[in-house]
């Protein structure tokens, strides 16, 4: 893709900072400016290398940006988008690398001056680490990135957003936002609530015994609350759905394991295997 | 503790393989005979230098055993302890590394020969992995191993027992193997079978939608399933009411989603964050 001019970033966090710090070593952009809301992220990014200048408000950000990317928690994200499309450039591009992708473009579809364009995206990549300190300009190599237009999208827009995730290193998967949100409560929202309700049930006299499955089985529940239950409210439908199935599946295994029905439980542990063989590491 | 003058490992997969490979490295034994079902794997622990010696056979193997450990699946266990304990020498003790304990101590004290000793024992080290060639000399460092000894267990046994896995770079932690079951339970059963039935949920079109939260949540679920059933089936009591356990809290987060109760699903992911976080990584 051309240079970019301007990228801004808005939240200069694990998965921001990490956008900047690639776009920079690869030669994406000249110069990265970052949006957050205290002085101290802002140096802490910078000192990272993350990004070129900070900024505590979004307007001075995005006036000159050719390319910004919303990296901030899903309930904010439509709301700063409106904001900065009415400050900034004819022809630039919005995007964003919210975990929810329905009520975000439903907002902001339709409501933006002439000339700005969003186009929704969800890189999967991240941890339950947070801050530029985790930023790794790697951190998108061979992962993949969602992107999610709607018959009203602008077809350059769409092309370009693709081709930036493309030269940050994703692979990309175009999906409507509501079949996004769909395949992510299964794949992604329910795995967080799961490991938060077995991780919740560890008592602390047994901590000591809590091994490397216990450790991986709740590795995310260590994600901040107050981020995933924005997710959580966002995908509300589709987690109900998804925590369903799950629970039919629960009973599944608890039938055979009360029953003594040790040929089902071991052809439900044995399809588990198979499914998660095949995803390898 | 004084050098063990021949080591027996019956199964030498990863568990065994790896208490082969550490006793000879730390110097704790001057020989280690294995037990295994096929030639093949013995040849391929033996060339992996994790036994001496290979035995289709478990009396060859045990006869001359200062110190046996049964690494097997969890229903063969007591009933190759209680073969080798007819044909091995006076003094000799035997332990095991299986994750369940009760089944396996009550069919084994009081029906063993004068002068043999059993202690049992569960190191939380492996994998979702097996074989020979995943052993490794450190596995056990600065793990947990249980030993569960009862009323009835030899005290110069126990200390024995304690003293090797010690030895090997564990701490030991003494649980009796009801209590040891009621613990492993929640915190290695339970996430085994949640794990499982999440990943069992996973349609091959969402594969590519895996990222790392679901791969780690459902890691364990690669497990061997007929190793999985069998450590159910010894310990259902346990797991089904650790289960209820689980159901309860999964109930609880969605009330909390289905009500859009935000501020009690926040409580809830901030108590698993805090529990979680507190265990490191």
């Amino acid at each position: 893709m051309n240079t970019i001019q301007t990228l801004t970033i808005v939240g200069v966090g694990l998965i921001g900072g990490s956008i900047g710090l690639a776009a920079k070593e690869r030669g994406l952009t000249r110069r990265v400016l970052g949006v957050g809301r205290r002085q101290d992220s802002l140096d802490r990014a910078k000192a990272c290398g993350t990004i070129d200048e900070g900024f505590l408000e979004l307007d001075p950000a995005v006036e000159e940006a050719e390319l910004a990317v919303f990296c901030t928690p899903v309930d904010q994200i439509a709301g700063q988008v409106l904001q900065a499309a009415r400050v900034c450039r004819p022809g630039a591009l919005l995007t964003d690398a919210g975990s929810t992708k329905a009520v975000i473009v439903r907002s902001v579809e339709g409501h933006l001056a002439g000339g700005v364009a969003f186009v929704g995206s969800h890189p999967l990549a991240g941890s339950e680490k947070r801050g530029p300190e985790y930023a790794d300009a790697n951190l998108f190599q061979n992962r993949v990135t969602v992107v999610t237009p709607t018959p009203h999208t602008d077809e350059a827009a769409l092309r370009k957003t693709v081709a930036f995730w493309q030269a940050l290193g994703c692979r990309v998967t175009c999906l409507g936002p509501e079949e996004h949100d769909r395949a992510l409560a299964l794949t992604s929202h329910l795995p967080h609530l799961v490991a938060s309700a077995l991780a919740g049930l560890l008592p602390q006299e047994l901590a000591g015994l809590a091994a490397t499955g216990f450790r991986d089985t709740t590795r995310i529940a260590a994600g901040d609350a107050r981020l995933w239950s924005a997710i959580f409210a966002q995908n509300q439908a589709a987690v109900l759905d998804a925590l369903g199935h799950f629970e039919s599946r629960i009973d599944a295994f608890k039938k055979a394991l009360a029953s003594g029905d040790w040929a089902a439980l071991d052809a439900l542990l044995a399809e588990a295997k198979r499914i998660r063989d095949a995803l390898g590491n």
